[in-house]
């Protein structure tokens, strides 16, 4: 089993954060692997056991589901439930904590999953650097653009 | 600030019981306390942000909001909105984990509440005894009168 | 990777229970599989970091270590250092809960594990049923011999 | 009750930071407010049940328990057994969670107290700026004097 815990710090406040991560259905309007996202049967995303469909930037669809959303704690976990890359048992966390000191966010995104052996390296830079890093740098271009544009 | 928590163990799966419990809307199916109950605005009950309204049995109306919900975890938040008795910032959280010995489930009901000066204990013992308890106690009843239907 | 979870209840309250379990140095007194145990360098059992040497009823030896302790939640974590059986990455997890219904115990004991492929099913049945239900089933002997012996 | 969080972000190692703070009689070499440490009858300060006794520089005497300390979760609990300033109930948690993007810390120390009506937004401003905020701040000098140090 692969286990990865990718964390970083966001100069804005949380529920600023929260408000954009919160929404299982909203990713494509951010991750940069994200073409497109659809929940399946037209439900909605903050509905547990929600399946969002995506079309990766590279044609290959994901298909994964909400197992846990909490405005209380500002965290949700999801499963994989069909990809293109052989991630099997993959359930993933996302929460976010209050920085009080600054008014910032600390985002952690961490999953455990199983590959056939010999390709732990290979998916475990994948999912690290391509899905959870890539998604910080994402939101975090994303922040100060807003905040640019509110300046100027 | 009141802490509530009550325990029991249900001589059930905890599939079975989770089953049961995991539905926002159907607690008037099974608690001696509500009469009726119903998701405002037509939503699924187990959208999070989900408003329940109740009617009890005495007749007061009763106004929660969902805020976690996992089916990871079998776990559930809220809190309450509206209510006819002084309980202030109310949450409470109900969480189910397996007895491996035996098939069991451990359940656990918890809240933390503010109250006036001086209605600390009758309020305590109003949700710890007519609440909680007895919300255990319909539950081990209906499964009570399952399992002899089905014995039977 | 190898998880198991193994959960009982027990007929006492939950501060008695604790009071044995909490002993890093004293499951001698009551796992069947121990033999001896011993705190290297004279240690105490409940200093974080400490070390425990297990011989085993079958002669063979182990050291563990106490990764977490807590009074406030009851519960203790511990890793495995060496074992004469190949259970690799070993950290081991237990924790109490009230059961209020009856002033009773919940108590979860869960691992993870690596281990040869091959080697699961009778590792996964090694650590389930001779460390932790034989765990439980002598503790629960031991309440109900105090018991009979209070009740004499 | 008064409920404190505040977290702070070390631009260092989480490991070199958990080496700092786990020791829980080692407060008085860099918290400002504290004079002098001591751990009562010379036990270990990483030992569940620990008691220390802090002279503060104003010359004000505290007692403190240790109630779990995790070198697995990078995390500590304490109570207060003895305070010059009314703080009841008051139990304290300290965790740090690696940033991974910048290899930095995330540092969260939270609590909760009750203390006489009217008192609330004193102690909550002592605790949370005098303790909490000058801990963080006081950490912070002393690593990046210590990187300075490394540098020159």
């Amino acid at each position: 089993m692969v286990k990865i815990l990718r964390s970083t710090v966001l100069d804005a406040p949380v529920d600023m954060v929260w408000a954009v991560l919160r929404d299982f259905n909203g990713h494509d309007q951010w991750h940069p692997a994200v073409r497109s996202s659809q929940i399946e049967r037209g439900r909605d995303g903050d509905r547990i056991g929600a399946v969002r469909r995506f079309i990766l930037t590279d044609g290959s669809e994901l298909r994964e589901q909400l197992l846990t959303l909490s405005d209380l704690e500002m965290s949700f976990s999801y499963c994989l439930l069909e990809t293109p890359v052989p991630l099997f048992n993959y359930v993933a966390h996302v929460r976010l904590i209050p920085v009080t000191d600054g008014d910032a966010t600390f985002w952690e995104w961490s999953c455990r999953f199983d590959t056939p052996k010999g390709r732990e390296a290979e998916l475990e830079a994948l999912v690290g650097a391509q899905i959870y890093q890539a998604g910080f740098d994402a939101i975090r271009a994303q922040l100060n653009a807003e905040a640019e544009h509110a300046d100027g």
